[in-house]
Order: C-alpha cells, then sequence, then structure tokens
C-alpha cells in the first residue's frame, strides 16, 4: 500500500456527495454495513437487532452500545451530571433487557473538554455508579479523553439469558397479541417541559423556571429506568416474548423495526395506548394530539413485545403491561385504529392520514 | 428523588473546581472509579488491565474499548478516511492480544458532523471492513449519531483465549525477562513527518508535500498492525508470558504500568531497544534522541511482555522479538542502561537524568 498525503481526497476534490441526512439513521447504517458478512461461527446475531449475540460456549454474551453526545442527545443546561450518568448507562441496559436478557457489566468511555472539572466528573460518575449498583452491573472497563468540545459519553453493556429466551425483532407472527409495558409519552412531554423553561431563561435569566411540580414527566426525561424487573418477571411466569424492542424511538419507529424484521403488519389500537393523566393533559397544554406523544416521542425504554395467543392469561396476570394491538398479516400494513374508529397507515415517524 | 433545573449547580454555582490536568488519564481514571466494587462472580477482571475479563461458564471474554476524537487522536488533513476506519480497530484489537487473546467481533459507533459525506463514510467503513477481514473479526453492532462538530468513533473489541493463558499486567516477576515484539518508535516520527508538511502546506498550499519516501514510519503511524500473529505464535510455543501489555502510550508508561501492577522494577538496556535504522535516521533529523522517541513516541501497537527464564530458548527461536531487560526487584526502580554504561531513572514520561 502506498501512503500519501491524501488532501486531495478528503479535502479538495469530492467527485460525488451525498448528504448522510438522505439516508436517516438506520438507512445509513444499513447502507454501511450490508455488505458485510459475519464469519464467526460465535456470532449468532450481528448487527439489526437491539444488542448482538455472541456464543463462547457458555451462557449467550448479548453486547449493546450507544453514544450519547451534548448537544444532540443531552443539554447540560438541565440535565444535571448526575441524572445524565445514570441516563447513559440506563439507554444501555435497556438495549440489553429487549432480548429478554439481563445486563452484567458496562464499560464507560467518555471525551471531556477542559471546562469540565473533576468534581463535575464526580458528579457523573456517581450517577453511573448509582445505576451500577440499582441493576446490579459492574463498571469493567472505559477510557477518558480530551474532547475539543463538549461532553460526549460511549457505554457498552454486556448481559445474559437463557439461549432459547433471547427475543429478537423477528419472531412476531399474524394473531400475535401486541404488547407494551408501563407508559408512553411522559419522557417527551417532560423534555418540552425543559426546553420550554429554558428558552424563557435564556430571554429573561431573572425568571424562576415553572417546572408546575411535574416531577413524573421531568423524571422520566432526566431519569429513566430499564425494565429488568419485566424481564425478571417473564422467566419467573415462564414466558417468552415471540419478539421484543425496547421504545427509545417512539411506538412507531420501533412497531415499523418488529414488522419489517418479521415480515408481518400490525394494528394499534389508539385506546390501549398506555398514558398517564397528566401525560395526556400536558401534551393538550402543549397544543399536541397525545397518541401523537406516544407514537413519536420516544425515550420512553419501555418494552413493545409481541406474544402468543396462549400467553394471554400470563399477559393479563402481570400488572404494568398494556395489550394494545395485534400482529397482522404484511399485507395490512401498520394501521392505527383511532378512537373513532378510523384506521390511519402509521409511519415511523408517527402516523398521517391514509389520503 | 426531587428533579429541578440544576442551573445553579452546572452553570453558575461552583463550590470546588479541580482541574482534570492536575490527575492526568490514568490518575483520572484510578480517581473516579477506584470506589467501584464489581459485584457479579462473572467478572473475572475490571478496570485496570488492557481489557476485562468476564466469565459466562464458557471461554472466557475478554472487552476492551476505546474512543477516537477529530483533532485530539487523529488529523483528517494528513489521515485517509480508510486508514482511520482500519486504525480505530486495530488500536481496539491490540489491547486483547495485549491479554494473550484473540479478537472475535468488535461494534462501532460514529458521530459525524454534516460536513461528512455518505461517500466520506463508505471510505472510513471500507477500512472498518479491511481490518474485519485482516483479522477475521465480524462487526456485530454499533450507532452512528450526529456530532456539533468533527468525527468520533468509539470502537468496543470482544475476543476469546484459553483460561490459563490471559496475560495480565500483574504477573512479571524479579528476574523475568523483558520483551518486546516488532520495532519502536516509527509510528511516533511518521507523526512529526506528517505533522511538518501540514505546517509546510498551511503556509503554503502551492507546496508538493515531501514525505521522502518514507513509507515504513508513515505507515506505522497510519495503518499500525495488531499482533495476533504473535499471540498465535506463543500458543504454538506453548508459551505464556508472565504479564503482557500493548504500546500504544509509549514504552516508558507501559514498563511503568507492568512494574505498578506487578510490584517490581525494571531495568531496560538502550542498546537492546529495537529501532529501524530509518527510524534512527529521522529521529536525528528531527533533533530527536532516539531513545527518546522510542520510549515516549507511542502508537506502536507491539506487546511488551516479561517471560520466565525457563522460556528463553522459545523466545530467542521466535523472529521479530528483543529481549530489551530484566524485571528487578521493586527498590531497584525502573532504570534505562544507557549504551554508555550509565543508568537513568524512567520516568512515565520518558526518561530523566537521575543528577
Amino acid at each position: 500500500m502506498k501512503f500519501a498525503l491524501h488532501k486531495t481526497k478528503t479535502m479538495e476534490k469530492k467527485p460525488k456527495r451525498t448528504d448522510v441526512n438522505k439516508l436517516g439513521e438506520f438507512g445509513l447504517i444499513d447502507h454501511l454495513t450490508n455488505s458485510h458478512q459475519c464469519i464467526n461461527p460465535s456470532t449468532l446475531k450481528g448487527i439489526g437487532d437491539d444488542a448482538a449475540v455472541l456464543d463462547y460456549g457458555g451462557q449467550p454474551i448479548i453486547v449493546s452500545t450507544d453514544m450519547l453526545l451534548e448537544g444532540i442527545h443531552f443539554d447540560l443546561m438541565y440535565t444535571p451530571l448526575k441524572h445524565l450518568g445514570y441516563k447513559s448507562v440506563v439507554v444501555n441496559l435497556s438495549d440489553i433487557c429487549a432480548m429478554n436478557a439481563l445486563p452484567l457489566q458496562i464499560t464507560v468511555s467518555i471525551a471531556i473538554s477542559n471546562r469540565f472539572s473533576v468534581e463535575a466528573l464526580e458528579e457523573l460518575y456517581s450517577g453511573i455508579f448509582a445505576a451500577c449498583r440499582n441493576y446490579n452491573v459492574d463498571l469493567v472497563g472505559g477510557d477518558t479523553n480530551s474532547s475539543k468540545k463538549g461532553l460526549i459519553i460511549s457505554v457498552t453493556a454486556i448481559g445474559t439469558g437463557a439461549r432459547e429466551k433471547i427475543s429478537y425483532r423477528n419472531g412476531a407472527k399474524p394473531g400475535d397479541i401486541l404488547c407494551v409495558t408501563g407508559d408512553l409519552g411522559a419522557s417527551y412531554l417532560g423534555l418540552q417541559l425543559l426546553e420550554r423553561e429554558k428558552q424563557i431563561w435564556q430571554s429573561n435569566p431573572g425568571i424562576q423556571p415553572d417546572l408546575e411540580d411535574q416531577t413524573y414527566l421531568i423524571g422520566r426525561q432526566l431519569k429513566p429506568e430499564a425494565r429488568t424487573d419485566m424481564v425478571l418477571s417473564f422467566e419467573k411466569g415462564g414466558f417468552n416474548p415471540t419478539s421484543m424492542i425496547d421504545i427509545s424511538d417512539g411506538l412507531a419507529s420501533e412497531i415499523h423495526h418488529i414488522c419489517k424484521n418479521s415480515g408481518t403488519g400490525a394494528i394499534i389500537e389508539e385506546a390501549l395506548v398506555p398514558m398517564k393523566d397528566e401525560t395526556q393533559l400536558m401534551a393538550l397544554k402543549f397544543k399536541l394530539d397525545p397518541i401523537t406523544c406516544a407514537l413519536s416521542g420516544g425515550e420512553d425504554y419501555e418494552l413493545l413485545f409481541t406474544a402468543s395467543e396462549k400467553d394471554l392469561p400470563f399477559i393479563r396476570s402481570l400488572p404494568g403491561i398494556s395489550i394494545i394491538g395485534e400482529i397482522r398479516p404484511p399485507e395490512e400494513g401498520i394501521q392505527l385504529k383511532t378512537v373513532n374508529g378510523n384506521f390511519h397507515e402509521i409511519t415511523a415517524q408517527g402516523w398521517q392520514h391514509n389520503q
């Protein structure tokens, strides 16, 4: 191989330039990685699910990784560093849960500009360790780096579960019931509240922020939890989802992943989508359609899963689970049945009138 | 827990502010993580070595992670994206090799600003996949993100090796011979050349860069390799190092890690430190002491290891290995014996006259 200063390549001559936004995040990953063939027999599942699954001869190894960037994923204006540390761990643990597995270890790499003090990092790590304690997870590696600007956190989570219980995105079958844990949309509305107060404060720093005592909504945004409790309940009940994914980008996006991977359609009933009263009220206050907040808001870190009809009694017996619809044949598409009985197509971004 | 806008905490009031540079990278990691106790029996080795070691009942799981940032770890002015992709994988594989293990999978997370095109990312990934092919490694996960500025790459490498062969930093014993693979200092001098030409080009873009046909030096900087071949040779010879580390920060820094973790001293003989003629000549051209380049340059991604005296015949039989010194009792410190027969203390940054 010949080495040269490739200025011409990277800096001057650009024969073709396709904007990355043209492909979108998922399209971009697909485009960049679809030529890659996994060759090691120890790779059971590569790219394309919530986590990879490896087999080194013992319990399966579930691995997931996520990067969080200041100014993109979080705003330090209203995100306490301790909460940020906690959340950056939790969002990765949630991916392990989505495989019906439990996390055991994490690595954390951070990059910081010199505006961060040792005390600020202690705050961040106190949140990381709080998450480790809450979820019985060990911090086993990582590095610290300098950044030119801002804070960057990259977490890898590793865990395991019984081989026959691992839930992928591709196991849903027409007739399966569609379920979600907890409630949706609250995190998104917590973010709206924080953003509103930030705007007000920026135009007049003398004004005290008014978060309207919305502890629940703001807590869902700043300090989400991973549903390891659900994974444990499933195990205790001898129940395996036919497919599962965690809700990080919004219900609409996640149901698309399940249907695309499983080769199915789905129907979601608006009236069955779990939302707290305070979420719905705050949506209306922001002049937003509550169901849109649930479909497109994201950052709920709840589990969306499908179950065989035979598991209906178990699902019904478990508190904190809502049956929100059904998996349908692929030709029926992915639809929302509104409270008025109308049907609308759900796009990955949310839903739109099918006219 | 009460949530509030923590502006006062993170933005205004700062009761105490310790600069992170006061602690240094290793001091900072120690400071932030030394209170953390690993609780899972599956965690065999946490923070403090080249990689973590986990036990899920089968082959041990070796995990390492590293983050590379534009403007800190690489300069796109002279780093072709394909080489960057290759190198960002290799530096992580090198950490797995340092445990006397072989890599099998990687995850890659990237963050990019909108100045990067799809074609630029294709270049980057072509280098990532070239490394995957060369080292028989599968890309199994990761994500792509937007960054406000610059390119950030975070790689996690996972691999395995026989349990009884894993080499840690803490196994060196006085009397062990100290060895290094390959040759040192070339990558650092390749970087000096690239930086020099960048400066010249920046002050006069009309001038063609003159890399003096230094393919070897520049190749060592832009396209380093991980010594999986050595791990395989060790296995074939039935040899286990008593301790091992890869040389990413320079020989001086790495020997300090081994001695600190093993509770020993060491002596390195200047005359035995392997350097290519072209490295030594280029050092002199830059008016640098060649041994200083080897001790403090870094990014060689060679393996520094210790071996019992009984393994001397095997070590001598293996091409590409240099015996550079000996592990000594801790009270002797870490010393360099110069070609003139003088002894100097080696600090983690390099060496200094001890009067």
